[in-house]
C-alpha cells in the first residue's frame, strides 16, 4: 500500500526506531538530576544536540529541541521579534510559508505588529530582489522557507540571506521540508525543523539561533533548553531524531537522486496520461521527492478518496479537502489551478514499481471522477453561437463552476463572453487558471448583484 | 541500583512501552489526513483521548494532549486568564505550586497582572478558608495542586473547589503528582497532568477544560487539539500515555497501599536512625509513595552524591543542589529546614529490601558528611559562658552557618545570644528551623552593616 505523503509525515526510519527503543531504557530520567540515571540522560541529550547541530551546521549551544517544528517556528519568531522590539515591529515573510509561520504572523499582527507578505511567482519562488526591497524600515525579522511544502519549489535562501545581512535583518529559515536532504546554505540567523518530516519520531522540533542574534524567549520559561523550550525534555524521541537525521543524511545523495528521477517521471508522464492537467512548482529548483499537479474538472476530495481506494495515500491543497473551504494559500499565492490538486511526496525507499502503478491507475481514476461530475470532453464543441451567456453556479462547489464554464464556452462565438456566477472561493483561482490552460481570455471578476462573484471569460479560440 | 526519584520521572511502565512500540508502526501518520494511514492514526488518537478522559473524569472533548505537563500548565493558565480578562486580572495560587505554575504567574505579572500567593502551614497544605478569602474582587483564576511534588502533602482540593464555585472563580488543579493514583475529587474547572510522572513516556501532558469554562488559547494556534495545543500530535507517545494511565490506575489501590507502608517505615525509622533530622510534609494526607526529610549539618549536594555512590537516586530541595542557590520555594513556604534535604519518591514496584537497604546505609552516609564538615555532636557542650558571641559566616554556604552556630551556642550562658552573620539565602530558613528543632529561641534577623544578614539566637536551654 504505497504511502506518498512523506511531506506530511514520514514513516519512522529504522535507525530512529532503534535509537528510540534503546533510549527508552537509558534516557527516561531527568537530565537535570545529578544521580546516575540523570547523568546518563544528560549524556544522551548532549550527544543528540551535538549530532543535530552538526547536521544543521551550527554550534551545539545554538540549538535547542522543541516539542515540534510548529513550536520551534512559534518560539523562534516570537523570540526574535521580541529581541528586536526596539528596531521595529515589522515581520517580512513569503506568501507561501508554512501555516505555523503565518499563524505566528497573525498573532504578531493581532498584538499590533506589521506583517509584510512577499509574493511568489507561478513557480512558487520569491524573487530575491523583491524580498530585499520588502526589508524596509523597522523590519525586526524576515522568514523564508528553504523549500515549499506543497509544491517543492526551493527558495533563493542564500541570496535572501545576503540581502538580510546587508539590511541588518535576521533571517529565520523554516527548513522543515529540506533538512533531511542537506544543510541550508547561506547566512541564516535562525533555523527551524521537524523530525517527523525526515523519518524521526513525532514530538521533536529543532530551533537554532546563531550567537549574536538578539533573542528574547516569550511566555513562561524554565531552566531547560537554555530557557527557550520549557518542559521536561522528550529525550528518547530527541535521541531518535538526531540519530535518524544523521542516517538520512548519509543516504541523502543517493536516495535523493533516485527519488528525483521518479518525480521526473511523474512530472513528465502525468500530462501525457491525463488531459487537462497542470503540473505546478519549479521543475528544476525543487525538493527531490515531491511533485504537485492539478486536474481540471475534478474535485480533490473525491480524487483522494478514489486514490486511497486504489491504495495510494496522497494529499491535496484543493478547497474541498480542507475544513476552511478555501484552496491552499500556496496555490493561491502562485495563481495556479487548485481544483483536483494532488501532492505526491515519496518517502525514502519508495519502489519504482509503486510509482509506475500510480501512473497506471491515475488516468482511470481522474476519468472516472470527471465522468461522474459530467465534465466536458477535452475540447469544447463549437455549436450554436449566441453572443454571450450567463451560467449560474451559485451554491455549487469546486469543480462544478469550472465544469459548467467549460461546457458552454463553445456555445458563444469567438469574441463572445461567458459570465459565471459563483460563491465558491476556489473559483477565484480556478477560473483564471482554466483560461490560461485552455487559451481563453479571462476578463475579470466583479461582485454579482444576486450574491457571489461574476467571473467574465471571453472566448478566444 | 534503586531509583527513588519517581516524582521527577518514573521509568517507563511495561504497558507504555508496549503501546509505544505498537503505535510507532500504526500511528506515525497525520491524523488530520483522510487516507488509511491518517484514519488509523485518528482512531488511535480518539481512543487515547477517550481513555485519558475516563481516567481524568471528564468528557473526551474537554481534554487535549500537550507536549508536556509544563506546557499544559502554561496553556491552561494563560487561556483561562485571557478567557476571563473582563472579570479581572488576579491569579490566585498556593505558595507551593510547581515551578511551571509560578513561572506562568511571573509572565502574568510581567504583563501587568496580579498574582496572589496563598501561604501554607508547616505541613505544606493551604488552609481552605484562607484560600477562599484570597479569592477577592477581580480574580480570574485560582490554581491549586492536588498534592505537593516535594513533600507529598495533599491539598484540600475539594473544599477549595467548592469555595471557588461559590466565588464564581474557575479552579485549575495541577494533578501532575497524583493522577496516576486516582482522579481528582471535587469540582475543578481545569486540570493538568504529565504522563512521565505515572510511567508514561516523556512528551505528553494533559489539559482538561470543563465545558462552560471561558477559555481563550493564547499564542499562535492551529487546527490540532481543538486549537489549544498547536503542532503535529506526538501520537505514539499519546497512545502509550493513555494506555499506561489505565494500567497504573488498575494497580493503584494495591500498589499505593504497599508503597504507603514502605514510606511509613521511612518516616518512622529515619528520625530513630539519624540524629537531628526533620521529616516534613503531612504524615497522613499525603501521596502514598513520597517522603521528604532534612538533616541538620549536612549539605544536600554531598549527601546526594554519597547516596548516589551507594546506589540510591534521590533528589533534594537544598540550595546547594540547585543552580539558583536558594532553597526550594516549597520548603521556604513551609518554613522548615532545607539543609541536607532529601526527597524519596518510590516508583511502582519498589522492593521492600531496597527501602531497608536505604535505611541501613543512610545513617553512615549522613554521619560521614557531618564528620567531614566538622558538625557538632548531638548536644552542645556547656562550657565557658561569655555573654554573647558573633559568628562571621559571610561567604560560607549552607550548612556551614548552622554548623558554626551549633558549635558555639554552648559557649554563651542560658539567656545569652549568638549572632550569625551570613550571606547564604538558606540561612534565612535554616537558622530558625534549627532553633525550633533544638529548642533555642530565634530572636530575628536584620541587615548586617558589613554585608549579609545578622541572625540572632538566644540560648534557651
Amino acid at each position: 500500500m504505497p504511502y506518498f505523503d512523506a511531506a506530511s509525515a514520514a514513516p519512522l526510519h529504522p535507525v530512529a526506531r532503534q535509537a528510540l527503543l534503546a533510549s527508552l531504557d537509558e534516557g527516561w530520567a531527568d537530565p537535570a538530576r545529578l544521580y546516575r540515571e540523570g547523568r546518563r540522560a544528560r549524556l544522551l541529550l548532549d550527544a543528540a544536540r551535538e549530532a543535530a547541530a552538526e547536521a544543521v551546521g551550527c554550534r551545539p549551544d545554538e540549538l535547542v529541541f522543541t516539542p515540534s517544528g510548529t513550536r520551534a517556528v512559534h518560539a523562534g519568531i516570537s523570540g526574535a521579534l521580541a529581541g528586536r522590539r526596539r528596531v521595529g515591529n515589522r515581520l517580512v515573510v513569503s506568501a507561501v510559508e508554512h501555516s505555523s509561520v503565518l499563524h505566528a504572523g497573525e498573532t504578531h499582527a493581532a498584538a499590533g505588529g506589521t506583517v509584510t507578505e512577499v509574493p511568489v511567482g507561478r513557480s512558487g519562488a520569491v524573487d530575491a530582489d523583491a524580498f530585499a526591497e520588502a526589508l524596509g524600515e523597522g523590519t525586526a525579522l524576515a522568514c523564508l522557507q528553504s523549500a515549499n511544502h506543497e509544491v517543492g519549489t526551493e527558495q533563493p535562501v542564500a541570496q535572501v540571506a545576503e540581502a538580510c545581512r546587508a539590511a541588518g535583518v535576521p533571517l529565520l529559515v523554516d527548513a522543515a521540508q529540506s533538512l533531511g536532504w542537506g544543510p541550508v546554505d547561506g547566512g541564516w540567523s535562525l533555523l527551524t525543523a521537524s523530525a517527523h518530516k525526515w523519518g524521526g519520531p513525532a514530538g521533536v522540533g529543532l530551533l537554532a539561533v546563531r550567537k549574536g542574534v538578539r533573542f528574547a524567549p516569550q511566555g513562561p520559561s524554565d531552566e531547560r533548553e537554555s530557557g527557550r523550550a520549557p518542559g521536561f525534555e522528550n529525550l528518547p524521541a530527541i535521541v531518535a531524531a538526531a540519530a535518524s537525521l544523521r542516517a538520512v543524511r548519509a543516504e541523502a545523495a543517493a536516495e535523493g537522486a533516485r527519488l528525483r528521477a521518479l518525480v521526473d517521471r511523474i512530472r513528465a508522464r502525468v500530462p501525457e496520461l491525463v488531459p487537462d492537467v497542470e503540473v505546478v512548482g519549479d521543475p528544476v529548483h525543487r525538493l527531490p521527492h515531491l511533485v504537485t499537479f492539478s486536474c481540471l474538472y475534478v474535485d480533490g476530495e473525491t480524487l483522494l478518496s478514489e486514490l486511497d481506494r486504489e491504495g495510494f495515500s496522497v494529499s491535496s491543497g484543493s478547497s474541498c479537502t480542507s475544513s476552511t473551504l478555501t484552496p491552499s494559500h500556496v496555490l493561491r499565492a502562485m495563481g495556479v489551478l487548485s481544483e483536483g490538486n494532488v501532492r505526491v511526496s515519496l518517502p525514502a525507499g519508495t519502489a519504482a514499481e509503486d510509482v509506475d502503478r500510480f501512473l497506471a491507475v491515475l488516468p482511470g481514476v481522474v476519468a472516472g471522477v470527471r465522468e461522474r461530475l459530467g465534465a466536458p470532453g477535452a475540447a469544447p464543441s463549437a455549436a450554436a453561437p449566441s453572443g454571450s451567456l450567463v451560467v449560474d453556479s451559485l451554491g455549487k462547489r469546486c469543480p462544478i463552476p469550472v465544469i459548467e464554464l467549460a461546457k458552454v464556452i463553445g456555445d458563444v462565438p469567438v469574441g463572445g463572453t461567458v459570465t459565471v456566477l459563483s460563491d465558491d472561493e476556489a473559483a477565484r483561482l480556478d477560473i483564471p487558471a482554466w483560461c490560461e490552460m485552455r487559451g481563453q481570455e479571462y476578463v475579470g471578476a466583479s461582485p454579482s448583484p444576486g450574491g457571489g462573484t461574476a467571473y467574465v471569460v471571453r472566448r478566444a479560440s
